[in-house]
């Protein structure tokens, strides 16, 4: 392959974001590319909230706040206190600094520029190397159906409701209709490498898949992806990964794992606690591979980068 | 009169805020009425913005910015730093503190909530007696057109341009399919007396008598009207009203300000400074009273409130 990326990276939030910063460490951040969930997105007192976009911005320009985990280090909560003395939505955080970046991608959606190209004036700014493109400049909304019967999006099922009803099912409201960004398919057909990074499946990773193409695209490069299982020990590191797994009928295990992902992907690492399950990785249709999978540190997260790019030989 | 108010006092923004803060120290705050220019609103960054309605808030609930003059006390520019960064537009000034009120309006601007409910939310979490209510529901814009021949947004005209174009008109796009807000004619007509505030006359009051029926009711009121005068010594106390009245065929005086106003009230208050006008300001068709109208403390407004107060015998 000879196109402009040597990696294509399919991302989440925060389980994403750490692998990026350690595979920007790896290989040249020129020639990654990271395709980031959009539906989680929302808008929030009239701004424009990429969420997925900003913590994986953050985190690779090493300006994510490291108390919360998203929004930006050095935060100030002056608006929200305002908000507060209205008895404002407050439940999702919207730091004073943080605000400055909603500010500028509601600014210049409204001036009629695409997401793609807000995203890319962003990174621009933090002086990031590697390319950080949304899924779709369409708007895409992932909506949530919990067990009550209510269908709620998924800030306030994941947020304000903090995951804790019971999800059965999820839909991407107008993924049907939205076409890949700019770069995207073409990331995806001439890297030599696909990753899926340990993001969740059904939340993070299934909306990019929904976008028409995207799957198809990556299907045709089965051979060449590797998917990080975000399934440790049969638990989530962070978030409902788990018990979306559940909900879904697949188990709660690296195994399981591979039965979401072996038609996409060739490749599954797991951690060396999973190491047992290499068998049932297998029986699922996937080839296992077994590493230290959790990223307590930027030299862990680079080892697995390594470790999950040498797993393709091209 | 029976009317819930005494006093209908037609606003802009610095000039009225001070009279307001003056007045709701000379009779009871519940009883009066603030009728607000809301053509100098704008969206930016997603925003809905209303600078007269806030300036007014934040005076009187005495936490508006005193190095400023506009924007609340205490504020940091936390998310202006971050809009830097990128690049952003940042000529007009949003400090942290106060988004959290846009944020708040924008909001409940979209979930349906009309201009007036919000300011009332706002205006209530701010423990303000008096009823500040926006002129209309309905948007309005100030539109002006430069001597370059360019017509631009009121905002860019005053902040990011600082005034220092001549103008050769004023237009308030959609001042003429707005509607006054609920209780604004209802205000005017029982109100015992109307005030026209210190405000610019050309770009804060008008807009506020272009909205069908405000006019009107205030011609019908003319004997009960009182006005004072922005121009003080030939010039505005701040701001561009002195160049606006030479623009329009007026003369820089509080005579000229006569000339302007004698459709819609019967008094005239002006300046100490400005007693040898009376005559001038009789020939131009309103009765003119002489005092001190330079609110250089907070007695010295409340004074004025009492004084242009009784020069309406009810």
């Amino acid at each position: 392959m000879t196109g402009p990326f040597d990696v294509a990276v399919i991302c989440g939030g925060v389980g994403a974001a750490r692998f990026l910063r350690g595979l920007v460490r790896a290989v040249d951040p020129a020639r990654v590319c990271a395709i980031v969930n959009t539906a989680d997105d929302m808008r929030l007192h009239g701004l424009a909230i990429s969420p997925d976009l900003d913590t994986c911005t953050y985190t690779l320009a090493e300006v994510i706040n490291p108390e919360t985990g998203w929004g930006l280090v050095g935060e100030t909560w002056q608006a929200k206190e305002t908000l507060d003395r209205y008895g404002g939505q407050t439940w999702f955080g919207l730091g004073d600094r943080d605000l400055g970046t909603h500010l500028y991608r509601t600014q210049r959606l409204a001036e009629g520029a695409t997401l793609s190209e807000a995203t890319r004036e962003i990174t621009a700014a933090w002086d990031l190397a590697l390319s950080i493109v949304p899924m779709s400049d369409d708007p895409v909304r992932t909506r949530v159906t919990v067990a009550s019967g209510e269908t709620i999006d998924f800030q306030q099922y994941f947020v304000e409701r903090q995951h804790a009803d019971t999800v059965t099912s999820v839909e991407f409201d107008g993924a049907a209709v939205a076409a890949p960004a700019p770069g995207v398919i073409d990331a995806i057909a001439t890297a030599d490498r696909i990753v899926i990074a340990p993001s969740n499946p059904f939340v993070s990773i299934d909306p990019v898949l929904a976008v028409p193409g995207i799957r198809e695209a990556i299907i045709a490069r089965r051979a060449s992806t590797v998917a990080i299982s975000p399934i440790v020990g049969g638990t989530a590191i962070k978030g409902p990964a788990a018990d979306l797994m559940r909900s879904f009928g697949h188990q709660e295990s690296a195994a399981g794992v591979a039965g979401v992902y072996n038609e996409i992907a060739e490749h599954l690492v797991i951690d060396d606690i999973d190491a047992p399950l290499t068998d049932a990785v297998r029986s699922a249709g996937m080839t296992p591979h077994v590493t230290n999978t959790m990223m307590s540190s930027i030299d862990v997260a680079r080892d697995l980068a390594r470790f999950t790019l040498d797993r393709v030989v091209i």
